[in-house]
């Protein structure tokens, strides 16, 4: 009995800002899973800027969404039949086929989510890979030690307000973050940053001296451009840049200059490095240890920023983009 | 008794690229040597690259040049006479007060150098820090595993002809040099190096991609600009960039600007680090250990392009900045 359900395809490419042209809302009949499979239907899908890049018809670490067909990404789904004797009707299910009502998937790309660590979503936020990310970029990317300062930009994003919170709880004797409004540097100093600043009210550089005059130790970029520009003016001796994304550029059309003090990099003896979370998956139980006590807790908050409907996902990507969420940006299905 | 030498002093500075006005050459009196000092005849002097910041009144990792006063760099000196035990008339040390015919040092500051390893002039180029800092930052900070392939720029100059020997004596599986004329090209290729380029010749991102078409683990970055970016856009997965020092930087008046595809840092998991000689002095017994073997045996070729006279010691420095030097820069006295 096959039943229908509604799914999000690549219409066209986008070129520089994506726009809801970009996008197709589709009805389609969804097939009964086979042997081994199981039927969820979603109730959570994540939207993340890394889709930006997948839209591109460019290779890169994640392979380029094909034109016309559905799009992918992190999503929660309740089990509604299944083939397999690891799930049942009404388990709850984390899974990488979001953009979608309803989902078929192989037993083996599902993960059950314990619901009494946390609230389901979490399973999209602080508990995946957008915790890990944050975890491993600042702990082992950044090798952060006790007693420095640290720089977080779009520190009111998902990674970003998670980034901050683990600094301090490992020991930075300074968390400083950037936001793109003054409402977003309210709720960071409210999550136990000791300073942030609104990054359009006067240059980077001149806001970050002021946040750290003793200057920083760990920089954790995820804008690049004038931020990274900044944090190279301010780092002290041998310190480190994890390069997390440079959401500046994702949606350029001319290449963005580099930094143009990069040259700082030899007497200040710095190191900039770009990761992906890939490599860094043998981390994942220690870090789910730690975040899953740190949620009990309360030592580690998070936010969420809701937005109801498959048909608003769109919007919802991109109102990501133009830093619209505080937290984690979420579609409710 | 004293004696009259000259010495070269820092008469201006210099605003973007330097000139012979910017030196003033002196006739001194030369003091006699204390207790525990020794009276020196320079018989070498070298020029460097990093002379150029320290013309500038600006702090960095070595202190400017005083304005008014004698220059200082590396120097091997002829001891004349000498007030302590440790050295005699007629031995040859190594030390730092060069841009002068007589010098006087403690004995501490003066290094005696062993000739039968190789000429004396060697200890003011491979057997010197430049060999150290080729040493350190093609195995330590870039890390060369065995059957990586390699690029240099500046790879005719003193610290990049001796990289890309190291590189292939540490197994590197293909070395690419970069320099200023089809002569340097030449003697690169003639050194060992698997391929070299004119840089004025086309695109640097061009001339790599074609001399090494299946990319790079490691840049030894003297250059910056152009070059870093070049590198950056030929790096494999997990490559490493050392960044020794940006030329293209030292006698710019305006902000260069950065590499504008340092975001590929990220899907490359690219690391740069920049480093100075000074904080991988633990290393120097075992680099002299096998420098001196690599020499003896011919394994290693040094060029050296000389100039006679201190009078001529400033036109020997803004050559080497100009780029006329084959491999170390050296002034006889």
């Amino acid at each position: 009995m096959s039943r229908a359900g509604r799914e999000v395809r690549l219409a066209s490419r986008p070129h520089g800002w994506p726009t809801p042209e970009n996008f197709d809302l589709v009805k389609v009949s969804v097939p009964d899973p086979g042997p081994g499979q199981l039927l969820v239907r979603n109730v959570w899908m994540s939207v993340d800027p890394y889709m930006r890049g997948r839209m591109d018809d460019r290779r890169s670490y994640s392979p380029p969404y094909a034109l016309g067909e559905v799009l992918d990404g992190g999503a929660i789904g309740e089990v509604v039949s299944s083939e397999t004797d690891a799930f049942r009707p009404g388990d709850l299910v984390r899974h990488g086929k979001g953009w979608r009502e309803y989902a078929v998937l192989d037993e083996r790309a599902a993960q059950r989510v314990d619901q009494t660590v946390a609230p389901v979503s979490a399973y999209l936020g602080p508990l995946s890979g957008i915790g890990l990310t944050a975890y491993v970029g600042l702990l082992d990317v950044a090798a952060l030690r006790p007693g420095e300062a640290v720089f977080v930009s779009a520190a009111a994003g998902a990674v970003g307000s998670l980034t901050g919170q683990i600094a301090k709880l490992k020991g930075a004797a300074r968390v400083v973050g950037s936001a793109g409004s003054d409402e977003k540097v309210a709720r960071l100093l409210d999550l136990g940053f000791d300073a942030a600043f609104n990054y359009r009210a006067q240059p980077v550089r001149r806001s970050l001296k002021e946040a750290a005059p003793e200057g920083i130790d760990v920089y954790f970029d995820n804008v690049g451009a004038d931020h990274l520009e900044a944090a190279i003016a301010c780092m002290r001796l041998n310190g480190r840049v994890a390069i997390c994304g440079m959401i500046s550029q994702y949606n350029a059309t001319e290449p963005v200059p580099g930094p143009r003090n990069l040259s700082l990099a030899v007497s200040k003896r710095l190191t900039l490095r770009g990761f992906l979370l890939y490599d860094h998956l043998g981390r994942r139980e220690q870090f789910v240890g730690e975040m899953s006590e740190w949620l009990r807790s309360g030592q580690i908050r998070y936010h969420e920023t809701v937005v109801d409907g498959l048909e608003n996902a769109p919007a919802a990507f991109l109102g990501l983009l133009r830093g619209e969420n505080f937290g984690k940006m979420l579609v409710r299905l």
